[in-house]
C-alpha cells in the first residue's frame, strides 16, 4: 500500500491559499519527497509528516515552483541534527546552486547529502521495497517523471494452516517467499495450502509538467495512479501548449488511453479559483478522476 | 508616518506556525520589504501586503531563515509582468545565487533587477521620502543592520491663517518649505504665522540577527522604534552568544542605552512555543517592548 500526501497543488505563483508543487509518498517503511516548492517544510509541519521518514528527494524540474523550498528543507534537518544519509535525485545543475547557499551561510550539512544527478531514462532507486524510474516529459526545460512500483509483497501466511500442518515457525520466512514445506516424512505441503497472496504491489506515475504528449502512455501505462498536471481548462489548449503544460481533456486523455486505474490531477494555474471545472472536464474522459487536494492521502 | 508589519517572527527552523523572518515597512508612498524568509511571499497575500508597493529589498545576511524566500518573489513579480525596477540590497554573493537560479529556469524577468550589493557602511538609498543607512552588525557571516530615516516633512499650510493673509494658492509650495510670504507692500508675513510642523520625520532601527553589541547603541540611538533580535530566554545567555544571537535581557539593554522610544522584540528560537516570557523579561529591563507578532502592523 501507498499513500500520497499532497502538499501544494498549485502552478508557478502560489494563489487561493494553494501552494507550489510538493507530494509525499508513503509506504509503511518510509517517505518519498516528490518535488519541494516554496512552504513545503511548513506545508509538512501542518499535515504532519515526519521529516525523518524521508530518505529520498525527487526533483522534476529546476523550475522555481518545484524546488525552491528544498533548501530550506535541507537546512531544517541540518539544524535538527539529522544523521542518516539523505538522496538526493534530481537535475544536474541544482548542485552547484545548493553548494553555492550552503557556502555563504557557512553550513555544512549534519548528515550526508548523496546529490543523484538524473542524466538518462531508467531506474535511479532501487530499495528493498521499491524501484523508481525515472522517464523524461517535455517540458520548457529538462523534466523527469517518476514511476513508483513497489516489489512484491511477501506472501502471508494462514496462521491456522500452518499450525495444523505444524510447519515449524522457523520456516514462515520461506513460506513467505513462496517455498512448499516438507514434513520430515518427507511429505510435500504445497505453499499455496499454507498461505494467501500478499497485498498486490503499487505503481504510482508522477508526470511532473509535461506537454499534452501521447509517448506518455507507454509509460505510464496501467498505473494503479497517474498524476498528471492540468495547469489549464480546455479551452486554453493553445496557451497550455505555448508554454508546455496540459489541459484537463488532455491529462485525462493521457489516463483513459494508458490504462490506468486512477488519476489525479493538479499544478492549477493561478487564473482559477475555483476548481470544480477541472474535475467535470476530466471525468467527461476518463471518469475515476480526483483533485490533488492539499492535505489529502490519497491511497494507492 | 510608517507601518512595520510582521510577515515572520521565527528563527531557523518554522515552527508554530511561525515563519522565518520578514519584515514590510510601508510609508504612504512605498514598502520597503527587509529581509525575506521562505513563505514570505504567501504571507504577502495572506496579509494583502501589495508587492507593487516594493521597490526597494534589504536582505541583513545570507542565511537562509533571511532569503530563502527571495527568489519565489522575484520569480512572481515577473510572472505577473512587472515593470517597475527593483533594488535589491544584500551581501555580495547573493548576485550569483539569483543568476544561477534564473539561468536554470532559463528565465529572463519582466523587469529590471538592480543589484546593490552591499560593501560597507553608510546610506545605500537616499529617496525623496527616506535614507536608509546600512550598519555592520556581529554574526556568524557577514551581516548588516538598516536604519531607515524619513526626511523632514512638509510644513503644513494654516488654511485659515493663510487667507486672512491674502497670501495666493501659488506661493502655498513655497509655505510649505517655510518660506516667509512678503506682500505687495512689502510687509513680511513670517512663515510661522501660517503653517504649523509638519509631521515629525520618523525612523526605524532594524537590527537583523546580531549578539550583544553594545557599539550598536550608539548606531540605534534615540530611534522611534528599534528592532532587535531575541532569540532566546536570558537564561540561555551562554548560548546565545555562542551562536552569535541574543537574549530578552539584551535586546532590552540596548533599547534603554540607545534610549529608544520603542522596542520591536522577534527572531525567537523554534524550542519556544510560547512567547509570554519573552515580553515579559524584556520589559523588566525596556518597559515599552512589544512582541512581533505575525501579521500584526506596528505604526511608528
Amino acid at each position: 500500500m501507498l499513500a500520497l500526501t499532497i502538499l501544494g497543488n498549485n502552478s508557478a505563483i502560489p494563489a487561493w491559499d494553494r501552494n507550489p508543487t510538493a507530494q509525499i509518498l508513503q509506504s509503511l517503511e518510509e517517505a518519498y519527497l516528490i518535488d519541494c516548492g516554496e512552504g513545503t517544510q511548513l506545508q509538512m509541519s501542518k499535515y504532519k509528516i515526519r521529516r525523518s521518514r524521508i530518505n529520498h528527494i525527487f526533483i522534476s524540474h529546476l523550475h522555481g515552483d518545484h524546488y525552491f523550498g528544498l533548501i530550506g528543507l535541507l537546512t531544517s534537518m541540518s539544524l535538527l541534527n539529522r544523521t542518516q544519509d539523505l538522496y538526493l535525485h534530481a537535475p544536474v545543475a541544482l548542485e552547484q546552486i545548493i553548494s553555492l547557499q550552503l557556502q555563504v551561510a557557512a553550513i555544512e550539512l549534519s548528515y550526508k547529502l548523496f546529490f543523484e544527478p538524473i542524466t538518462t531514462e531508467g531506474i535511479i532507486v532501487d530499495d528493498k521495497k521499491i524501484t523508481v524510474k525515472a522517464f523524461k516529459v517535455q517540458h520548457r526545460i529538462e523534466c523527469w517523471g517518476f514511476l513508483f512500483t513497489e516489489k512484491k509483497n511477501p506472501r502471508r501466511i494462514d496462521g491456522n494452516r500452518a499450525k495444523a500442518y505444524e510447519i515449524p515457525k522457523s520456516f514462515y520466512e520461506q513460506l513467505q517467499k513462496g517455498e512448499d514445506y516438507v514434513t520430515k516424512k518427507g511429505t510435500i505441503i504445497p505453499n499455496k495450502e499454507v498461505t494467501i497472496d500478499g497485498v498486490k504491489p503499487k505503481t504510482y506515475a508522477y508526470c511532473a509538467d509535461t506537454i499534452f504528449d501521447e509517448s506518455l502512455i507507454e509509460k505510464i501505462k496501467s498505473v494503479d495512479m497517474l498524476y498528471h498536471e492540468t495547469t489549464y481548462l480546455k479551452a486554453l489548449h493553445q496557451r497550455a501548449a505555448e508554454r508546455f503544460h496540459s489541459t484537463t481533456e488532455q491529462a485525462a486523455t493521457i489516463a483513459k488511453k494508458g490504462n490506468v486505474k486512477r488519476l489525479l490531477i493538479g499544478h492549477f494555474s493561478s487564473k482559477y479559483e475555483e476548481l470544480d471545472e477541472f474535475l467535470i472536464e476530466a471525468k467527461e474522459v476518463f471518469a475515476n478522476t480526483d483533485l490533488a487536494l492539499q492535505g489529502v492521502s490519497y491511497i494507492i
